[in-house]
């Protein structure tokens, strides 16, 4: 049947994997990185200004492109999802799938002026959306996986780390400001602009556009960057936890594997 | 009896969760990132100015709730803390117990004025509790022990990692002034002012309000820079392996369980 | 056989470890540093001006020990790699070796204008490959191996943080762009020039050149900082499972070891 | 006798811990803190000149004291170090021993104007040892050595992580020179001036007082940047990995010693 035929050559299963569906994978992943080199380069005016007819074309090429491999991977949605009493259920499931979502919000923008009048400026800020089609390369690489599962299992964790973080930001841009606004009352007018600073001092940035000039908040701008390190420390020690954990786990999934198959062979 | 539900309720110990619980934790959370916001939001000279009406009743309603909240847990405490002889023993140790304090310094600020007369700037300043109120969240966090586990078990090594640091910038920081003081008088002109760039060197902020100039300041710097690299490494690989093992000790004593459990079936 | 015994002096195994051997490899860790230095120093104008003659004889000296060495490495590649059906595969097989093509890269841009007519200014930028010449010095470390199994065993996730890391930077650098654009046209004029801002916050490098200063651009800069937090842990997470995994099969293959040496023994 | 009671007095064997030794401890402690605050306040002149009376007395008490200490120590080695066929040889392996340099540091730049005539400004930067009596402190905590047997058991891969970074120093700066003197002559004028540039950049510091400008130059100090970033992970890498295996060492040891414990029990 064609319609599994396409769907074992879009789709990056690595069980029915051949040479039309490596193919197929090779060519997207150079559309998609001539596309994100595109949307870069056509960002510099003089450029777009001199190649307005290579970018036109090229768009127009690419949303053919990547309309076509929308539609196509709609079609085959049931080929990939288990099937269910209503026959739409697996075309919703593409639909609001992680990846259907970027799949369509890649090519979204240029139809939308067709089915109604959008601002100009609202379409240009609609144009980064194009870049989104980076994220379709995650289909392509198997040990992504690996990477999203343990920060996913870890999840919590970071989460926690996130929200210490928070805490820290907030008391110490609060803090900072009753000290440095008598002083510097240009760069620390109230705690929303004092926040910039803690974020800048926190993830130890420190772009140097404000820092604190009294000997208090220079102290405890010191205090806040030692802390800080412990801060940046937890999420590396939760990923190198959870990345021992998910061997681990690995090793264990295998062990049962051999031993399953020589307790077959036995038999 | 009444005290032992309100104490169920307001209490988020897991083992007596029901709907009332949940909703009261909710409202507490929604409640005190609200505050959160108000307080950031209200230093905002214009904003606090053109919304001051509407500033002052928030506050007065989250200094009713926040009140209620405290006297509750304060009637409460009996609940919570084991009987002792004394009766009045589990109402000091709530009081005096750290979300206790948390509780009390976040309502304390405006009651002061009623009982003594304060300075207007020192209440500002005391103003800033209210942001403890943050704080308070962490009750609403059960993940959030492990990680507070994690920080105290591997306490010691963390304090070392400290003292590490203090000594280098302490070093650093004396030997940078006497290359640079004769140079940069203004930017080097004592130890305490070299500090705020050896703390801002070694957790490798670099606001770059002050640098090294010279050719031995600046050799001495890299040097500096090179192991602030180690040190900044330390505090992750002891959170690192605190996380470990605190996950190891988890696998250990769910496997006692089951089979002291497996122990129970079989006899 | 002669040939055999230079072998053994200029190569670094560690089984045919004799004196001459280790002070040949004393004597070029001398010179590949003092080289380093030249360098380096060289490029100070006056120095080099003041002390020409003794650059140039230094320079000639360099040569003269570099191709002989790359002559006898390349004379007794036969000694070094496994014997083939064709004479020369050894030779072939040393030439385009990574250490090889380094050997040959340190002293070609001396030869070259004998050659062919090398306009001054590129030649000038082909002595930079007489610093590669330090990359010579990871032939005499034995552990040097160890970082670099590791590294390589690591290497997909490593891309794949990469990765990660290339995509934040482009979807970062193109929101930003959009944002800062209208206010600071002369420092986010396109998406490239914001790549570097990009660059610069996600790594903590952060110069201070460019910042954004609209309030949407602070707040998409501080999310952005607190998520590189994440993507700089990672590589840091992964190198530590990677080393440990590393310890553990050394451990298992000491075992081993250990284990069928017993055998032999009760045999 | 008197000698060995002192001796467990002013060591900090934990095996005879007494209430003297704990004392003495916690009164050299203060005193060290004391000085080291006394150098960094005394740096401020204003400060100096007003209280030069307390300053030059505290700096003859401590002096007084740390000398005092010095002579016990080194009367008191013969009970430290085992005995030899000499009687000298303990004191000499006292003065030679880590901690007795530091000791003697700490006081000798106040004895040697006795000795010989100085010039001021060496005995000015003479006096900056005074600071070293912090290092002292690291004798009056036990859990110390933990870290500093992680740091020299994995000191080898840290090594070659610093010759890695050396490496990446050497070849950015040299690249960087090449791209960057024509546009910057004045921030890029030589090697050793890029040099700096490379290690703030590496170190992610990024002070911003030298960056490059030039296309070229910003994604060579991306590319570099990026690379930076695995180059930092490496040694909180080594540090997780060290901590981890000297943990699992410790465990075996108290295995062994309760089963040995059992063992005897049984008999």
């Amino acid at each position: 049947m064609i319609r599994q035929r396409i769907y074992e050559i879009i789709d990056n299963d690595p069980k029915d994997r051949d040479k039309a569906s490596s193919l197929f994978d090779w060519i997207m992943m150079v559309l998609i990185w001539l596309n994100v080199a595109v949307v870069i380069i056509g960002s510099v005016n003089e450029i777009h200004d001199k190649y307005r007819v290579f970018f036109t074309y090229f768009e127009l090429f690419s949303i053919a492109i990547f309309t076509i491999d929308y539609l196509l991977r709609l079609w085959t949605a049931p080929c990939k999802f288990t099937a269910s009493k209503y026959v739409f259920v697996p075309y919703i499931r593409y639909i609001f799938s992680f990846l259907g979502v970027i799949d369509l919000l890649a090519i979204l923008p240029f139809y939308l002026p067709f089915f109604m009048s959008i601002d100009l400026r609202i379409l240009r800020i609609l144009r980064i959306f194009r870049l989104l089609r980076v994220l379709k390369l995650s289909r392509y690489n198997n040990s992504f996986r690996l990477i999203v599962n343990v920060l996913q299992r870890q999840k919590e964790k970071l989460y926690i780390t996130i929200f210490f973080m928070i805490i820290m930001i907030l008391l110490a841009s609060s803090v900072m400001y009753f000290i440095e606004n008598p002083v510097q009352p240009d760069k620390f007018p109230n705690i929303p602009a004092t926040l910039w600073w803690a974020v800048a001092t926190l993830t130890t940035i420190g772009y140097g556009d404000i820092y604190p000039i009294t000997i208090l908040g220079k102290m405890l701008g010191g205090v806040i960057a030692i802390m800080g390190i412990g801060l940046i420390a937890m999420p590396s020690g939760i990923i190198s936890m959870g990345l021992i954990n998910e061997y681990e786990r690995e090793k264990k999934r295998r062990k049962k594997k051999t031993a399953t198959k020589r307790q077959e062979k036995t038999n």
